[in-house]
């Protein structure tokens, strides 16, 4: 019934590639099927300004596409001299829930700034960039813990997200580029490795949806992001 | 408990004065307790260019704040020269909410832009600004209706919002500028006349929550939501 | 004669209602007919840097319009990412006009940001912005006075704005949106309570005038501006 | 009295060198004083698109200053990414005067670009803009009259502007940077051949002004502007 | 003597990837040493409007870097809101040096657009776009040719560039970023299969350097080169 | 065989005048044939921030065109918003250029900006800004000295550009626009006053080059640039 052949509930195949770039305190490569992002985590020693003095440190993102992540060339927001609506709602997105699993004060007055570039586009771009941003942030962290310039890991739990969505009728977890141009409701489930919500965005484009709709995706969602938290815990070792 | 002394469930007080200015095609001024929000609807002869020649029309939002709407003042964005990411989710957020209450095959090829101008601001302006969006929409498409431009009734429900969060470990509905500042976990919901779910977006800052707690939040919401559309109903005649 | 049915010496009914919103020192919603101008006046701290050890304060003003105040639909500036040419040149008018019915030495080193934003427009909106603006600004600088932050009262003078034209031939006060787009030679006076003048700008379009008839605007410009004056007392109390 | 050493009525040495680049249809080095202005016309086949199917031409101009045109170097604009306000109000201005001296319709459906670049500065800049562009709008007119495009003359009269301003207590025509900056009250008069108005604009900084004075300062304006428009005269031969 | 141990002559070690995205016409993944560059070719069916009905066609590049790419974090160009004067200059080179390898004739009237995004740097990457971005041109070019819509092959020849420079007072090839930092005087030579010169760029920051200096270069890189091209013939098949 | 009449080793007539501008601390006019560019240099007492404490001056460049000084009219960048690709090399060329000629150390924690705007453009214009922008740097740095702010000469040799190409298979010296807009093969040379190079840039468009057409490009050079430097001593005297 779907597309790609896969069942109601099932994740396309996941992969987390960790030490993909040498400069950075932390990086992977993620790819969910053929949506592949690489995410780098970058340690400043200072927070922004409005955190001077508060003790409390910050975690932030950026989110970006290469021109031909997409199926037609897409224009280069540096030519173009803004970012999109879209990829500044998406960078706050991946910023805040990163924001939710860390413990600001155990980081203390740094900040750390996640990249997530979408190498290839398929759909669920910014639930790979926050679980394979997560993998980038645990392995900075483990920096700065290593060289004891931060002595409490401020990393609170493991933070994965997924797409799920209404195709065809039916229920399905972890929409691809085919299913979600199609989906009249689709959300985005940002969920702790202790199974709590930190986000949750939901929303139908010509169309409408009922709270027990919501609950069995909010299912799929839980299930999925579990087995998304088993890849970070194989990434990061 | 609550700052305003308001009940866990009571909205603030709102009102909806139409026909506020004399060149919109729709108008209206909504107030919900100290967020006041100017709404316009203006109609265009023609659908975006991604439209021609479907036979489908277009419903898109902007949204505003006047420097001192807020308690200190925020920078002009037409002076910063470019929207914050705030201002462009926000008005991402309000058009995609409008479109999921229009027919837009009924509306054919034509555009009705709904512009947002915050006045004043005391929390839950976006939630406002598509209430009261949804008046003004509804008064320009009476417009082209009691002309014979458009024949058969695009609008098909009301469409309001409603914020609702966890302060001081109490779910309460429809936050002001005080509690929303201080609560761990927000969301806003978007619900149709029919009590279907258009948009909702629940979000942790420093916090997590749980399923039964977006439970919690949802009937609230179901029930302010009713209210506001009492609202809209008598507003619009 | 006139489209509106006024004598050539009529102003526009006026009205001014201060306190129009919470947030601000100073504030007022000012009315000349059917141009509306929403005034605040926000007092900040420090002055512009030029003006560092000089024990000199300054007041600026920002302008801009709701995109439906006009006709048809204005593209919103912070949209297009950069503000006019006219905005840009209505307030440094605004600002420069402020700034000559005050003491700046006595206001001392700070600045006050006089914001005049358009919600519904039908000719004489620099104008109408001047004379509101002159109200927040007193407002403000009132709640400096009493709170003994500043000692000897700043505000040297009222200073309010009218437009005159040659419409159809004759001279007239306070042009409203029909006559401003018809007369070939319009322009704008600036004056303080005791009459004398701070700005005059006369402009012809495919036209030319000649020093009587610029005599001519003048008197019916310190009429005019009389009234206004009278208007801001009694908004002042 | 004036630190140049002038009379009061007197203006400075002026020169206009017409031909001065090979590429423009019209130019002019013009240079009142030690202010030198580059000016140069082109004409373009196409009228602004508002004009379109009207039989009316256009004429607008834009004006710069190279960085070090100043005493101290001015950030150059194209690298700031915008024309400072300034800028702006000023070739609004130019634009203005110059098409107040024009039959559009006999100038038909196409537009002349009158550019202004300021090579070197000291004071009344604008003003030159203006005397100096209106000799390369007519040497443009020139070609097109000589080339038979167009058949009757759409320059209806001489242009010129110079500036008068309050220094020293004195009135005073044609102020230079010394003057123009420690001038209360100055203003910038455009005329006619015919002595007649085109704009009139006079400016407090600090300072109010009253009728009289503003009347001295026309007088002085109106015997300066007869001597420029006697140096175009020599100029276009 | 290097820092990384290389011989004076020889090149890092190099692999070119092809097919490294699922939507470009062409693509590759090409890795000189620690410096890696993504390159995709996009196929468009109009040519620049300067190329209308000339029969001519276009290739053009863009160039990036993503922020982590370099040893510390570059501010994202996207959040700038420009692309960097050095940007802009590589992106022209590669387009150049592409263009200089294609017959625009027989390319007819359409457009290949080459991005050329650095994952990873660490010198020469602009040496390595053009190496890659010729094969990823190719293999789009190879496209148009197998579904005849272009029946005469467009690429006249390989194109591939190399830097090299004065290093501690030797003459190295490919520079690193190590030896790049540090040389005086270092230059990026194109050339084509047959050995022809498309572009020498040759510069000395704090230093000059003489006509046999150039000459020892110049043997350096034709050597280079050819190795380069060696593997990209490999790389297409 | 040139258009120009000129022969093949032929220089355009050079002037160079001094003293153009009275704010400058050092300013020329230069002229090549057509081609005239207006050069200043500013000092500034601040080196910037990447050379705090490190007793290293900097040079740098700024380059404009007026917009009527090409045959049609170019965009003015102010106006555009952002100064061309094209715009950024050549200025960033013109201050790697005039560097090579400065001992920074000598020079001390200022920086000199070299502004070069061309007032008519007739092909070269990069050539002539550097070998007139360093006559303004001479001159501004003989201010430095004879002031005692500067004890040591920082001036280290003349610099000093100009083109060669291959015109109709011949190659020429100093293009013209005629001859620059159709050579295949082109480049820039930038030579000190011992001849020693300082940036070669070749450059084939639509075509290739052998290493011995490189060679008597080179050849051709050389010469010019002799004929420039004594055209530069006797600016300077």
């Amino acid at each position: 019934m779907r597309p790609s052949g896969r069942s109601l509930n099932q994740l396309r195949p996941v992969s987390i590639e960790t030490g993909i770039t040498k400069h950075a305190e932390g990086s992977c490569l993620i790819r969910m099927g053929d949506t592949h992002v690489l995410c780098t985590a970058t340690i400043e020693d200072k927070a922004p300004p409005f955190l001077k003095n508060t003790g409390l440190g910050w975690v932030t993102a950026e989110y970006g596409m290469l021109p031909r992540a997409t199926n037609s060339r897409t224009r280069r927001e540096a030519a173009a001299g803004k970012q999109s609506g879209r990829t500044q709602e998406i960078q706050r997105l991946i910023g805040r829930a990163l924001r939710a699993g860390v413990d600001r004060s155990a980081l203390g007055e740094r900040q750390i700034v996640v990249d997530c570039d979408v190498i290839q586009a398929d759909g669920g771009t910014r639930c790979a960039a926050i679980t394979g941003g997560w993998v980038a942030l645990r392995l900075a962290v483990n920096k700065l813990l290593k060289a004891g310039t931060v002595v409490s890991d401020p990393i609170i739990d493991h933070v994965a997200a997924v797409s799920c969505g209404i195709y065809a009728g039916q229920p399905v977890l972890d929409l691809d580029y085919a299913e979600d141009s199609s989906a009249g409701t689709d959300g985005n489930f940002v969920l702790t490795g202790a199974r709590r919500l930190i986000e949750v965005q939901m929303s139908a484009e010509g169309a409408t949806f009922s709270r027990s709709e919501m609950l069995t995706l909010l299912d799929l969602a839980e299930a999925g992001v579990a087995d998304l938290i088993t890849a970070q815990k194989a990434a990061v070792g």
